[in-house]
């Protein structure tokens, strides 16, 4: 790919285009593009024409450019996690229906929980998870049992650094999360009350594939009012249900 | 940015690559995409190995390659259709859990109609649907939903070209098409036995913005077993609550 006089290629400056684009701002002029992907303008223009030009991005009637219906389709037709998020789907609703709020399910993607998919009844409890979004895997339940399960070098690099806080309950310290980690795979769940947001408690549960191995993160998000404790027989359930499934159809993942 | 001989840039290259990859063949080796990409295996590789260091794609433990999972985040994350997606949501679940078998939601993208999401029963008849899959607007009954509400451009440019036949049921005259599209406007809804399937029968109703504008096609797929046209009520239900839902949301979307 053609470089500029920095070594960067083209494809680095679109992917950094792309990323410029939030739930919160779906929708962009070039001139703020510009600005967050760090190009000059006729740099960013050019790069936003031809990404228009191959459905990558779009344009609206006022112009300002999102991401285009191409780039969601390509990316989701042979998405890798299709599989799991088809077999857990059914599971999901489940729980959606059980529980009410909130029922998610996480991945582990490098340091971080990545929500490959939200229900979410129209009352429920504050959740700062989004469908393609990602948290610390500290702060969360779904990335708490993701750590926990997780290698001695994941563990070790995210016990080595600083920890973000949410709110006071947070675990912030590397004490902390070395025991909480060690009472998830005692108890076979994280029960995090108040620790992302002070009004809501993250339950989750492992998935496990064919092999045994934890390959997701089942939760669910509810007030925190103290009964959290009672969705976790249904949660459990749940995931053995998927395990169950992932494990039969092993072949097509 | 940079261009081959024949004028085409590496971003289309790039895309030709992303392309390759479908729901039956989510990893691929090189060679092959060298192949259906059209491209030199020297510059396949060369192409892979960068879009593999953005994380658009990913390389298998067997060196396979498949769909990044930074791709399915960058396109997802500001996805174009997540609003409409997520306000579905809870009417396809509600659908699905009442009808069983398929519930789904469709867009219209060109002359095709691009399946959103799909809610899908283990035991389920039949469905040539996928997520981020797509079929012509005159097989399928939410194609024909969107068509039936089409502008006169669009409905005079499916109707001039020949159209694809997928069993002996399936509307393959323009005449046919004319007839069933004013059908679908009287009626309010479209209910296609065996068109896509000799076994599977589907029925979909419109569903409309703020601005009464058709947006998309709202569907099940069910037996052909002449009993599908008792779930047209619950339907229509869903597709007003659905499009209530949009009124009020529309400063979001």
């Amino acid at each position: 790919m053609a470089r500029t006089a920095t070594g960067e290629s083209s494809l680095a400056r679109a992917v950094r285009i792309l990323d410029c684009f939030t739930p919160e701002e779906p929708a962009l002029p070039v001139s703020v593009i510009a600005r967050r992907a760090g190009l000059h303008v006729a740099t960013a223009s050019r790069l936003v024409a031809e990404l228009v030009g191959q459905g990558l991005l779009a344009r609206g009637p006022d112009r300002a450019v999102r991401i285009g219906m191409r780039m969601w389709e390509l990316a989701s037709r042979a998405s890798p996690t299709l599989s799991l998020r088809e077999a857990a789907m059914p599971f999901l609703e489940d729980l959606h229906a059980v529980v009410g709020h909130h029922a998610q399910l996480g991945i582990r993607d490098g340091d971080e929980v990545l929500f490959l998919e939200r229900l979410t009844a129209r009352d429920a409890v504050v959740n700062f998870s989004r469908i393609a979004g990602r948290l610390p895997l500290h702060v969360t339940s779904s990335g708490l049992v993701l750590l926990a399960y997780g290698d001695d070098d994941l563990q070790q690099r995210v016990l080595s650094r600083p920890l973000a806080r949410y709110t006071e309950r947070t675990i912030a310290t590397a004490a902390r999360l070395r025991t909480a980690m060690a009472e998830v795979r005692r108890q076979g769940f994280a029960l995090l009350p108040g620790h992302v947001h002070e009004e809501a408690t993250g339950i989750a549960v492992p998935v496990r594939d064919a092999l045994g191995e934890v390959v997701a993160g089942l939760s669910v998000i509810v007030p925190n009012d103290g009964r959290a404790a009672a969705n976790v027989p249904v949660l459990l359930a749940a995931a053995r249900g998927l395990s169950r499934t992932l494990a039969r159809t092993s072949g097509d993942l």
